[in-house]
């Protein structure tokens, strides 16, 4: 079975018998206000975990270099162990949340360009924004590196924008998490579901992401399960 | 006498006869904390008029391009009219102050390479930290202004570092404006003075800026004299 070697706040990783390879296990806890706000969410975990799965197996054969190697069962997934580049790299398709009060602008403004922004991955220091020069300057990554995660980050906006528009779903904004292999190459890490993006409904604009849970506006595992089942039914008609 | 256009924290703007002119007058008041703290401090409008006319001739002469004229009176000064790039041009050479607390790192730890760091000037906002991207998605400037700015900073920083160097001042961090003549030339613009740069004493490490009114560490206007005091033996060494 492994050993712990990392409880956050949504996952746990395990080690497994080979020293390159980790088990994910996926946690029905979720967080919000840098873990200030923490409940059980009974199902999250699983939800979660069939979504990434998704969406990574999905992006691997587009051809982005992921962590991923496969789901194991329902709230378990294998990856590739990497180095964790200690940054969150965000890219907003459209305005809202943090950057709309951070700017004092529209809620709902569509940026011609994406804007791209990183965060420094610190609990103790409350994840603070982080700029390029500040990034190097820590150490944080390489300038090469920085550039082949915005590469990626480009290349999975595209990619998913189009997926998640075949679902009715307005991909707004999402982060993405960054390591190295073991023989250093870059890839696609930790995970991509509602928690790590935003989601609003084409049709009806509603929020299909854990801004639900953030803002109270009612259970996440409904909202959860429903985007799931349109991405199964996206990628079904795909085919 | 023409119209005051803008007060400001420190200065006032007033119109001339000359659309594209405006006289500065230096006035003696002190803030911090974006304005939450505010003192008025007797002479140091004057001292920093001067510090800031000498920098600025300094650096004219050194090849940038500045907004500065001429100095009028002890308190005032004309200047080239400009649209100012909403935007703080910072450069560290030493971590301290936000940094410290924002990144956790040693204060006094001596940067490789200088961070730079762009704040959006807007008191309503409280000067948010910036990065390249989002300034982009506002329009607060193009690519080829942000080039320029820092291309004029760096100049600048070593240009400065020397000239400080030689008054017996550590030059640690400081702040810059620019903004765009009629013709759209991009020139060096605002002041330089004690007020928006960290100087320590080479020897004794003692702060010579405005963290001795904003850690309230005793009088202003003398340690600010001594700056100009040192920076005009420096200058007459020079010759
Ligand atoms: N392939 C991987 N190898 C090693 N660490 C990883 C990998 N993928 C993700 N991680 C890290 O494992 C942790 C996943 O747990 P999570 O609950 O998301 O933690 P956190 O609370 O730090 O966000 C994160 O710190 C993430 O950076
Ligand atoms: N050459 C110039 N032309 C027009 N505006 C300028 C020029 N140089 C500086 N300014 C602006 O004039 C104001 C100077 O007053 P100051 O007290 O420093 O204001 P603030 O409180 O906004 O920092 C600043 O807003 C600065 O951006
Ligand atoms: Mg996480
Ligand atoms: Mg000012």
């Amino acid at each position: 079975m492994g050993e712990v070697i990392y409880t956050g706040k949504a996952k746990q990783m395990w080690s497994t018998d080979d020293p390159e390879v980790l088990r994910v296990v996926y946690m029905d806890q979720a967080t919000a206000l840098n873990g200030k706000k923490k409940d059980q969410i009974k199902g999250k975990g699983q939800i979660n975990n069939e979504i990434s799965t998704l969406v990574f197996e999905y992006l691997a054969k587009q051809g982005i270099k992921t962590h991923f190697i496969k789901k194991l069962s329902p709230t378990e997934e294998l990856v590739h162990k990497v180095e964790i580049i200690p940054l969150e790299a965000v890219t907003r398709n459209i305005a809202t949340g943090h950057f709309v009060t951070r700017f004092g602008v529209e809620d709902g403004l569509v940026f011609e360009t994406p804007v791209e922004e990183t965060y420094y991955k610190s609990d103790a220091l409350d994840d603070p924004f982080i700029n390029e020069s500040q990034t190097l300057a820590l150490g944080l990554a390489t300038k090469a590196e920085l550039t082949e995660i915005w590469e990626l980050s480009r290349k999975t906006n595209q990619l998913l924008t189009e997926l998640f528009a075949k679902a009715d779903l307005t991909l707004v904004d999402f982060k993405l998490e960054f390591g190295r292999l073991s023989d250093g190459t870059l890839v696609l890490a930790d995970e991509f579901s509602p928690d790590n993006c935003r989601l609003w409904d084409k049709k009806t604009k509603a929020h299909m992401d854990k801004d639900v849970y953030r803002q109270d506006l009612g259970e996440l595992t409904p909202v959860y399960e429903e985007v799931l089942a349109r991405l199964q039914q996206a990628l079904k008609e795909e085919k």
